[in-house]
Parts: structure tokens; C-alpha cells; sequence
């Protein structure tokens, strides 16, 4: 998961992506950067940093301050071992016609095979982000961007979305499926990209719509210069992951507000459940607040918060002492004691992956005095891995993959957990514009025909 | 604002600061530090930094490497204009009694009197922060620190919870109408002191009770060596801006626990709004959630979050663009449009003391398309500057000294505007332990003597 | 200019390079950095950062921290308006042989035209520096590393000191024309690869040989697997501004100490000089210490030092105020007046490029009143750009370009200039393994066939 | 030993104290920082960091940026152990006459006495550097600043250079043996105070006079207000290590060029050692090279440079490699081998405190293949630790107190080792100013009447 955000036809661009990735900080804290395209000078200069936005574009003057009328941003989910700085996006070529800066969000899964085609051809790779094999691809093509990007991306198996600017050109791409999202805005005379609407109306911007599923868009000086279809597939399959975790409640995702996607999963959920008495519903925050609205409104059992999450400590926490670890779940999440004690709550958490966070959550609810934890989640047991751009583990370290529900529910410690099923998280999160999803953590059915 | 935690008896004494101090993290983001005394070596060292606990400790190796069995921490809140890393507590000082450390929450009114009376003397001061004063006092005085605090505390007209380490005792002091907060816990071997609860509680420790107003206690090798009422007032008077704003929800103040009091604060604010039609109650988040709940309980009006935060939004936050300075309650607040929209909304924030902020979320709010906006707060209008330790302005930019309420409504482009009343505030703050506190920002009245 | 260190089968390889890179510190500040090759694990890892060795090494855990077996380091010269840390090197690259790392020194005269071709057919460009280049060409040839080096290089025009690691073998390079140094050491087991053989002797290590113009030499746990001559020049022609300039006075170029060398070049100019009567000789220090003690003892004319050098000013100086500015050569070098003071002096420095800072200087000493200053240079005029890695700046600001040398005596305020003549300066700088040089910026012949 | 600089009457005057402390970084590089007073603003703000004066001022927008009119600065000199950053000067107090700063170059003897009895009557100490006390008895004395120094300062045994702030009038004070330095200095029509005459003249400012033992002076508005002599010794007694090694070379003190005093050491040094034959004379760059230069000019015998120093070592130095360590001579001393293989040398140093420096220079010269290495030093035996400000070891870690010279030839592995006598090194310090000097290292007789 990351967050891309371009703008063009802006005196102030670098400031813009500023205030763009702000809004994408979300879905990603590990690394930020920028790419000014300066339309006077024709120049393209770049600046990235390790850190969440406000560390690399406060501490770094250089950031903000690129002069340039055409700009797009990166901000990198946190994984483990590689180099963040390294990997910082936009990254930036230089290329047979000129400097080029890409920034993306998702994942390639037949990266392997590309680059070994590529090497034994030549090529050499200075990053290990597979973000780098897309330039490649497109370079070893004939023609302009948007003439060679057809073609490179045909032999790409995997989601994208791409930001590109080239020349004071913003070329906005999305994957034929759609897996990933970007969006399309609208701010006085510049155009905006976008992973996620709340990013162009937090800047001020008028969303117009969704890039489509296949398309390649080219916007210079606040005109759309081209735009088509390269490659559609039949099943338009957006990840339903947005709906449930990434994006932010205030965006719209699919012709639907998230939030409102969220209140429906709780609803739906609270139907699957209609036996279980309780007496409260309370969310892990802040993921599960609006399922969580949904659940209480629909099951007519009060809502409340027993769970209060310390927002100081940021993913890059580090514990200075190994005893200290245990304690970390009882530092992000406070429990108020008297909300838990001799309830029977219904818990609500997004997704129980690996089932170790959700232990601790039990342990330190039933040490507030918890009489029952039905815990419900809005995602449904995730039994593969995702190939296109979330961190999920591997197989055999999903507990859905290796117990029943039942096992879980006594693993972690709960009186039951409560898994909503496929078909009413599709209907919780079908959109006006969309009906259709990729679900293959819950369904082993990867839309672009991974066989694992 | 600030927090203090000591901790004695302990190994890992500066780790254990550490997780203290990040459960107080809410009390204070601008400078963040530690003392420890070191009972084999017989040394006392420190280390402070500007920002967050989690740069500060994380950043600097030092903090929790140095190894010792008593120590104590502070999290300092964010003013203007004076250099964070020179007030950054705690004080390490070179006595005639040896080194000694001090934390302090609080504010002293009569500071330039004490320090112009000491300076006459000789006394030289190194901070600008006047806690400082209360050391030169102590050593003025014969005899042990706890011999000397109470002849020096009686010169002191002001608020203060203190915690002081020499010689690996861990000493507690509670201003003698106990505005600001001091609470004992246990943990193991161990005593703890906190500004919070949730900060001993979050550590695995035991909430023992609240240090009275007045006491003093030392505490060494887990044992409590001496514990007096130095003085103490017939008005307790703790500052009931803990139980609106500044304690966690997840605290126990007064004997209650902070949520708890915030629901009833929206219960009784319910109450007085009785003839008000809505659709929906929705929070200010994060502040606004509690008295939210417990307004839309007792009204049966649906709770609905209609603005998220945007946590990743420090208060370090430095705009790079003088235009995007308007945008920042844009950032830190994301509002979900169709839950905004045609809605009469009842919309509940902590207090209301400038007012520019309210008329930012209004706009906001109005700009999605909100119907009606009864603008509720849990505090009543504040109309006297605190002069214990909280960051309020001069009475001039109190925008409840200056305007009536319909006025209020007006300026901000609210519906109408409904503080809760003084008496109703009381009611909900009240707890087991206390039922009096300092509203001197309310009513003008200071506890201890004040007259303006 | 820049300096490049490789060692392999040593336990404490990264910490054997910076040990080694201290020693070439001379050669670089810009930038330096680190890759380690670790035999166990198979994986080669990397750091590097913009400043001096100390800072980079120091500040950063992860660069000594790095075990491994085999590491190559290198530090970049200060060059204007690129970004340092962006080409930093040892550059890192996946290819179809795997992981590769690459420290050069030197520059490639052809980039633009190789870089063209590359892109032509699809190669993109990580890095703005020209040593990218080098490996692209590589990866485009058939076989191992040795086998693809020749055909890679016959494509560059240009000079270069390689060295590589691959898998644990350390590979070095060196031009056909030896234009840049490379010299082989052994230190106990393992064999050294660097760009001078101080750093080889100041690391406790033998100094082997020159690595020969046009050799490639593969080095693996302790064994020279194979070295060859893959193309060599009829005329060696190393860079003369090594003895001039670049080299440590401790090291041995082309067989000759370079402190000797600096001496011969002085005594060659004392007789040039003759004719001149003069009271005392005096170096601008550093560069010019060794040829103003052969200048003195050929001419027997006392030495002395008339200026010091403030050795805390590095090169990352920026100064706060325009107006300081012109004091900063007074900064850097203090003067003695009473040593200045109505003497008749022969002032030696090493080369005279723009005449600015030389205007300076002259202006210094007549401000403590010297009655004359013959000035010396240990470097001909030099009247052509430098395309083999010295940033001269281009024909148009070289002084000598422009004036003859009375004019440049009378535009830098010497009562007047003597440049050391062309053969003389080869006859100095001559030992016993090399007569010829690369001396194209005094003559405008280019070894590699450049015309301008 | 630490540097102190002061300037009034100067609209830049935070950039001048900038500049005036980069000539005199060579006193001190473990701290630097300023204190400015505003004159139309009334405000003394400061800036203090650890590390040398670029990565102070240059790192640190806030000290260049503080605008006033009057400013101090101060470089600290690396001693082990204590927070550079908690002692960094100039140190600002708040005291009855309102905000004062200090910059203190020295040392208090009997700074454990002065401070047992200030915090008998209360006192606290904020810092753990002895600097603190003067201010605290001022502050216990009556009347203005210049009224209160002569008592005060009566009580303290040692020396002391001391600049004051206070509302825009710059104080300056030296002890009344004169122990440590203080020039004064004119540019244009401001006033400056310096520990050495080069700061002064480097600024582009002239040198008017050294401030006298015991004077205090007064300066504001260009104009001197009031100087006096509070007490004076019949003994003058400047410490004499400031020509043998503190001072910069191009500063005059006692009226004499330490360039030219050194020259002296080395020519009676050559005197004391005429019956030595030898090939050549050699200096321990760079302390040792004008005691070289002087002594070759008096006994005939060529000097040349056989060591050349690494001038990128800081002391900051921090070996990654405990095996590392023994190598650190070798990378801050350089040897040209053939200068040195199968020479007689006399090889100058400044002084010989514990020796095993000294020893690891001999070991690194015989490894080069000197033949016989004759040790001078231009500093007597150092059989007594310093109690005014330099950083000696206690006795019984001087070689000198513990061993004959013979023993130390031998423990070190020189030929034999000379010691300038100390009339010699009297005769030749002695200036126009001055011609008794403080050599209790070398005698043991302390001018402020210590018996140890």
C-alpha cells in the first residue's frame, strides 16, 4: 500500500503535493518524497526522505521549496528489511527522451521474470522496488510515453497505479482490472491525480471521477491532451481492501463513501449475528468505528467506546527493552475500564490476519473485566496472499488458513468470532460505480489469473 | 499542561519513564525528558529534548540506556515564543544536599514577586520556566527537602504537582488546594507518581489513590518513608479542565472515570437542550466523542461521526505556504459530505475560547451542506485567563469576554451556540473523591486568592 | 577527483575500508560511502552519505555495522549544483549476474554520446553521475564480468580506476592510459585495492604494485584469480596533477614519493628562478610546503612559514553574511605578519587556475606589508579543461587562457608570476615506473584523442 | 582552555561573533555558541550546541539569525566525561539586574569550597562547569555589575577571562595574575574582546592592547565607560603554554609573535643539544614546525617535513574497531618514509605529558627506518597538574613526576630526550609585555599560592 498525488499547472506545485500527500499520510509512514517539473527552467528535480510527510518536507527546506508548475508525490507504506530511503518514491530517470519521475502505487507479481528478461537484455537496477521495472519496460518500447506504455504494460502481471510527469506532462495510468485506485480532480485551472478523493477535496479541488480501469490519461497546462483505454478487462476488480482498512472513511471509493461502505458492513454483520445477545458494541478503534455505528444502529444494542487509541505513537515505535514489548497493544490501545467490566460486548476490528494483535486485544479486554467478546469482523477469513501490494504474510502464517473458527476464537480468546461472509461485504461495498471486486485474500481468485 | 512520572525501586527505571510518559504524551508534545538516580553509583543524570517522547527517547540513545532505580519524567506542553530544550524538564540542580531533580505540572502566580525577592538575595535563575522558583525556595530554607518544601510551598501562590528524586528517595507534592493532579500507583516493588491513572495502569501497575491536596510524600526502596498535609485548603479545588479536556478518557479523576464524565457532561447538555430538533449528534473528534455518546443517549438523537481526524497532524505542524495556512482544519479534520448533508446537526466540542477554530470547523461544515448546526460544548464560557498552568489567552482574545452568546453563534456561523452551564459541569465532573473544584476561567473566582 | 578502496577476505571489511577512506580523505568530502559483500549470507548491502568519512561512518550505525568479508568505499569530490547524496557511491545493481557494486574514479568523455545510445534502446538512468554508464555497458556484453569488461570499455573515452564486487571477488580496474590511479597492497590475507598507497601503508598493509594501465584484475578469498592486460596504450600517461596536486605527500606515484617529487618541482623552479634576489621562501600551505623546501634549498634561501592554515574550515563552509565572504581567505589562511612584513618573497603555491583566490592571497600579504612577492607555481599555465575527472572550469575563465603571464602578475597584484615549465615539471614528477603524463590541461593534448 | 569573543556597537553582531570564533576554533571544538543583546528590542537571546563553530552556527539557522548589537560567543575545549551540551557557553541568567550573559575562559580552584558555601545559604547550580560560580557571587554583591566583580572575585582562587553582557554593555575582566588571555581590539566603531590577537585582526579589526591582570572594563556604544584595575599581583603570571602550544601562531602574545617565540624555543633547544649530530630536524606537524624551523636555522642542519598530518581527524574521532585504535597515530600523522629511513633526526614536539603519544610516534618512525631520533621538546618536564584551566592528568599519570629523562628516552624509544630548560623557554616567551609567566606545570610554584 502507498499513496500517489500529482498536480499540474500550478506556480505552487511542490507546496500543493504537500497538502495532497498530508491527506494520503494514511496509507503510508515509511517514506515521502516529490518531483517538480519546472516548466521555465525545464528542469526536474527531486527530494525524498524516510518519515512520515511532515518530517521529510518540514526538516528538508529543499522540499517545498522547487520551484515548478508540475508536481507528484509518494508516501511508502512501512515494510520490513529493505532500505527506506532507497526505495522513496517519485523515483527518477533519465531516459532516452529526458528526465522522467514515476511514482507508484502497488505491485508487480511477475517482477522476477520481467527483470530476469530485462538483465539478461541488459538492463541494470539501481532500486529494489519493482516500481523501477515499469520504466524499463516502457523504455525498451518505440514512441512517446503514452505510445510505449500499452505496449510495456501488456507484459506486466499485477496493479498499478502511476503518476508520471515528463516535460511538464502528468500521465496519470491505471491498471486493467483497476486493482489499485486513482482518481481524477479538478483545482481552479490545474488537474489533480489522486489515490483517493478526500486527498483532492482536502486541497479544495472538485473531484470528476475515477480513472478507469485500462486507462492512460495525459493532462499538460490544465488540458486534457489524451486520454483512452489501453487494455480493459471484463472484471472491473478494485481491491475491496480499501473499503474495509485503507482508504479514509472520508473518501469516496467506487461511487461510495467509505464510511458509509463500513456502516453497511456492520449492518450486514449485525444481521449474521442476530442470535448473540450483548450489551454493548464497541469498535477497535480507529479502523472498526463505522462498522461498529452500523452494527449498534442495525442491531439496536448501544454503541459505545471502551477502547481509546493513543495516536502518539507512530509505526516507527521502537521499545527500548524487550519486557516492554508486551505492553506495546496497552499503549496504543486504552481500555476504559468500567465500559468493559461485566459487559457482553461486540467487539468490531477490520481483519484478523495473523491473529496475534487480536489476542493481546482479548487479554487486556477480559483483564478489564469482560464478561463475553463476540468479536466480529468486516473482512472475511484471509486465506491467501495478496500479490498486488499489501503486506500480507504468507500462507501458512494466516490463522484462517490453518484453524477453523472455532480454533481462533479459542486461540485468541474470544467467546466467538464472527467473520462476515464474502457475498455481504461485496454488497457492503458495491458503489454506483462498481459492483465487482478483487477479493482474492478471501477467495484465492486473483483477477489476473495467479495460480498459487 | 505538562505531565510528570517517577517511578522508584525499579531496574529499568528509565524505561519504565519511558512507557510513563507516552501514556501522558497527550499532556505535552513540545519537549520531553528524564532524570535518573543511580543507587550503586550514587549519580544522578538526565537527558531532555524538544518534541515528542517518542523522538526524544527513540533519538537519543542516552534516555533510556542510563541505567539507575529511581527516576522521573516530564512532557512539557507547547508555548510560544520561548526555547523549548532550555525549559525542557526535568531540572537537574547541584544543591547544598547534593544533586537533585525536579518535575513540575503547574503554574505559579507570584513568580516575578518570588524570583525579584530571591534575585535581591543573590539568586541567579538558568531557566526562563518557573519552576526553577521553587527550588531557589527549598534551598533557602534549613533542614531536609521534606523539612523545607512546606516553609518554602508557603511562599508559592500557584498550582503545582511536583515530583523531586535525591539520593534515590522519590519525593511527591500536591499544591495545597490540589489543582493539578498527582496520583500514586504500585508496581511490584515499586511506587509510582503520574499527573494520570491511565499512565500507572498502562504500565501494569495499581492505582493506589490520589496524593491529597497539601501532602508530601517520600518514598524510597518501596517503601513510603514519610507522608504529611503540609497545608491544606477547605476548598479542594482541582482544576475541572482535566475532566473536559486535558486527562485521558481512559483516567480516573476525582474518582470517576474521565469518559464517564464527559458522557454526563453531554447528558446534562442534552438536558438544557431539550427543545432543539436534529437529526444527528456528532463529536468534534477526538475531544468531543464522550460528551457526544452521552448527549445522543439521553436526547435518543443517532450518534454519528461526521469529521475524522487526521492524527498524523502534529502540533509541530509548519505550514510551507502562507495560502495553505486556511486548508489546516481542512487537514486535521475530513468530513464525510452525505453525513453532513441537509443534516440539522447537533455538534459537540470541548470549549470554546478564541473562537476562530469553531468558525473554521462551521465553514466546514456548512460547505458539505449541513442544514443546521447547533453548536453544543461541554465547557461554559470562558471568561478569566488561568494563571495555573494553562495556555489561555489574555481576557481581551476571550471571545466569551467580549460577545454574548447569540453573538458567539453569529460571529462563528453556528445555528446557535449552548455552553453547558457551571452548576451542570460540576455535576458531571463530580466524582467519589471530590466535589469542588478551581472553575476560576468560568467565574472568575481563583482558589487561591487571585484578584484581576 | 574522488578516491575509491576495496579490500576482501577480512572479517572486518567494512571497517578495514573506513579506515581506509580516512586515508583518502584528501581525494573527496563531498560524499562517501560503503558496500559490503558478506560470503555467509550472500548478500551485499550498502551506506552512504553526503560529508566528510567521520560523518558519514560515525553518525551512521549501519556503515561499520555491516559484516562482511569483502567491502569497497569511496569518497566524492565536492563538485557544484548535484545533488551529493543522489551519486553517492559505491553504487548497488541488480543485474543478470545478481548484486554488483561499482566505486569509480575519473569521468567519462563521451557520457552524452554512450548515454544516448544506451537510452536508444531502452536503458534508463538512476544517477546523474557517469559512472552508471560504465555498468550499463557491461550488462550489455555477453558473459562474466572479466569477459564483459573489455568490450564495455572500448566503448568509453574517458579515464577510470574501477573497482567492483561481485559474489565476494573484487575486481579492479584501471584505463588503458593509467590515466587515474589504482594500486595493489596486501594486508595479511587479503589483497587492498586503492586509489594512493598511503591509505594501503596507513592500514598496516604492503604496497604490491601499480595496477597497470588497461589491467583487469579478479581477486578472491586471498588470490589474484586472474589478471590481464585488456587493452593498453603505447602511451601511459597518468595525471601529472597527482604529483601537483591530488596525492598525499605520503604516497608513492609512478614510483616516486610525491613529497619528493614537490621538492624537485621546487629546485627546478629555483632555477628557472634564478635571477630573483629574495629574503625568504614561504609556501601557501598545505599544497605548497614541499616545492618552497626545493625551492630553498636549491637557492639557498631561508624557508620559512609566513602563513598558517586554519585547518577547522572545510569546504562545506557557508558563510552567514555577504560581507564575510571576502574575509573567508583570510579565514582560511593567517598571516605572520612580522615574517611578511618588508621581505622580498618568493611565494610558492601549486597551481594558479582562475587567479582568484591567488588575488586574494597577494592582497593578504601586502596588507602586512611585504615589499615583494615573486610568485612561484609548481604547475605550468594551464590553458585547457580537464575531461578525465578535475573540475577545471571551462577555457573561457582559465586565466592563463586569457593573459599572458605579465598581465596575470598585474591582475593578481605579484610583483610578478613564474610558472614551472612543462618539461620541467615531468622531469620532477618522473620515477622509476613511468616518464610520461597526461599533461593536457598545459598542453591541449588529450591522451584519449579529445580535440576542442 | 576554551576561547572567548565579544563585540558591541555592531549591527551584525551574531555574524561577527561567528567569524571571530572560527579564529579561535583551534581553543576548543567540544562546544561553541553565542549570546546576543538586541538594543532596540532589550532581549538577550542565546545558541548553544555541541560540536566546533560550523556545525554550530551553520547547522543552527537561529545563531547567525539573532539580530543585536552586542554579542559573546565561546568555544569549549573537549574534556571527557561531562554533557558538553548541559556546559556549552556563553551561559545567560536572569538575575536582580535583569538578564546577563557569560563567557569564561579559565578555571576556579577553589570552586568546591565557593560552592558548599553559596548552597549553604541556598544557592543552586544549574550547570556542572565552575563558570556558574562567579556569577552567583556577583549576584551576592551589591551594586552594578563593575561594582560587584572586585568582591566577588576576591574570593576565587584561579583564572579567569571573562566577558559579560548586560543590557547592551559588553564586560570584560582578567585575573589579577593575568593568567589567561584577553586582548582588546578596535573595528570601526566597535569594541572587541578576544582571547587571542588573531581573532581580532582575522575580523579585520585592530589590536590595541591586552586587558591588564585584574583590570575590569566597561564597554558600550563605542566607548569605553570605565576600566580600572581591581586588584593586581605583583607577579604577572600568563601561562606560558599559550606560546608553547594553545596560542595560534599568528597571534602575538606578551607582545611577541607565538610564531616567533616558538622559532626561539627551537633555536636555545638547539643550543642545549649542539654536541648531537644529526641529518636533519623534523617537527611533530603542526605544534611542533616553527620550533623546528628555528632550531635548523641555529644549528645548520636542514629541516624537513617527515610527518605530515591527517587534517580530517577531529577530535571527535570514535574508532569503529577497538583493533583500530593503535592505528589511530598512524592515520593523523603520515610518514614519508624516504625522508625519514637511515636518518639521524631531531624530532620537535611542543610538550611530553603521559607519553604514549610520544611513544607511538617513535614506533612509527623506526618502522620507517630512522636510524637515530634525537626527541625535543619546547616545553619543560610537566611534573604538576594545571589548576587553571588546562587539561592535565593528575601526577602519577605524568611521565615525567614518575621517571628520569633516561627512562623516558627508553619507555618512549627515542635516542635520547630533551627538554628546553625552563629559563630557556622563559627567554623565549618573554615579549615587549611581558616577562614573568605562570609555570607551575613545570615547577610546581602556583601563582594564586595552591600547595598540592
Amino acid at each position: 500500500m502507498c499513496g500517489v498525488f500529482g498536480i499540474e499547472n500550478n506556480d505552487k506545485a511542490a507546496s500543493a503535493v504537500f497538502t495532497g500527500l498530508l491527506n494520503l499520510q494514511h496509507r503510508g509512514q515509511e517514506a515521502a518524497g516529490t518531483a517538480v517539473y519546472n516548466c521555465s527552467s525545464k528542469t526536474l528535480r527531486g527530494c525524498v526522505g524516510a518519515g512520515n510527510v511532515l518530517n521529510v518536507f518540514n526538516n528538508n527546506a529543499a522540499a517545498t521549496a522547487i520551484s515548478g508548475n508540475c508536481a507528484i508525490g509518494h508516501v511508502r507504506y512501512a515494510t520490513s528489511g529493505k532500505s527506506s530511503l532507497q526505495n522513496a518514491q517519485p523515483f527518477i530517470f533519465n531516459t532516452k527522451s529526458g528526465f522522467i519521475a514515476l511514482a507508484h502505487n502497488g505491485n508487480i507479481y511477475n517482477d522476477k521474470q520481467i527483470a530476469a528478461r530485462l538483465q539478461k537484455s541488459g538492463a541494470i537496477f539501481a532500486h529494489t522496488s519493482d516500481s523501477e521495472h515499469i520504466m524499463h519496460l516502457v523504455e525498451r518500447e518505440k514512441g512517446s510515453l503514452i505510445e510505449a506504455l500499452p505496449k510495456a504494460l501488456a507484459k506486466i502481471n499485477g496493479a498499478y497505479a502511476l503518476i508520471f510527469i515528463q516535460d511538464g506532462v502528468m500521465t496519470g495510468v491505471r491498471d486493467p482490472y483497476g486493482i489499485r485506485p486513482l482518481v481524477l480532480g479538478k483545482l481552479g485551472k490545474s488537474y489533480i491525480l489522486a489515490s483517493e478523493s478526500v486527498a483532492i477535496e482536502m486541497s479544495g479541488g472538485e473531484v470528476l471521477r475515477d480513472i478507469a480501469p485500462g486507462e492512460i490519461i495525459a493532462i499538460e497546462k490544465g488540458k486534457i491532451k489524451k486520454s483512452f483505454i489501453f487494455e480493459r478487462k471484463k472484471n472491473y476488480a478494485p481491491c475491496i481492501f480499501e473499503q474495509i482498512y485503507f482508504a479514509s472513511p472520508a473518501s469516496k471509493v467506487c461511487g461510495k463513501t467509505v464510511a458509509k461502505a463500513r456502516m453497511e458492513m456492520g449492518k450486514l454483520l449485525a444481521r449474521q449475528m442476530k442470535d448473540i445477545k450483548a450489551d454493548v458494541v464497541m469498535p477497535v478503534p480507529d479502523s472498526g468505528v463505522f462498522a461498529a455505528l452500523g452494527f449498534a444502529k442495525e442491531a439496536k444494542i448501544p454503541f459505545d467506546m471502551g477502547l481509546v487509541r493513543n495516536h502518539y505513537m507512530g509505526r516507527s515505535f521502537i521499545t527500548p527493552d524487550q519486557k516492554v514489548r508486551e505492553n506495546i497493544v496497552r499503549i496504543k490501545l486504552l481500555p476504559i475500564k468500567e465500559k468493559i467490566k461485566g459487559k457482553r460486548i461486540i467487539l468490531i476490528d477490520d481483519s484478523l490476519v495473523r491473529g496475534t494483535t487480536s489476542g493481546k486485544i482479548m487479554r487486556l479486554m477480559k483483564s478489564c473485566g469482560a464478561k463475553e467478546i463476540h468479536f466480529a469482523l468486516s473482512a472475511p477469513p484471509v486465506i491467501s496472499p495478496c500479490f498486488y501490494g499489501i503486506d500480507t504474510p504468507t500462507k501458512k502464517e494466516l490463522i484462517a488458513h490453518n484453524m477453523t473458527t472455532a480454533q481462533i476464537a479459542k486461540f485468541i480468546g474470544a467467546s466467538n468470532v464472527n467473520f462476515i461472509t464474502l457475498p455481504n461485504l461485496i454488497k457492503a461495498a458495491q458503489g454506483t460505480k462498481c459492483k465487482t471486486f478483487c477479493a482474492a485474500c478471501f477467495s484465492g481468485k486473483y483477477p489476473t489469473g495467479i495460480k498459487i
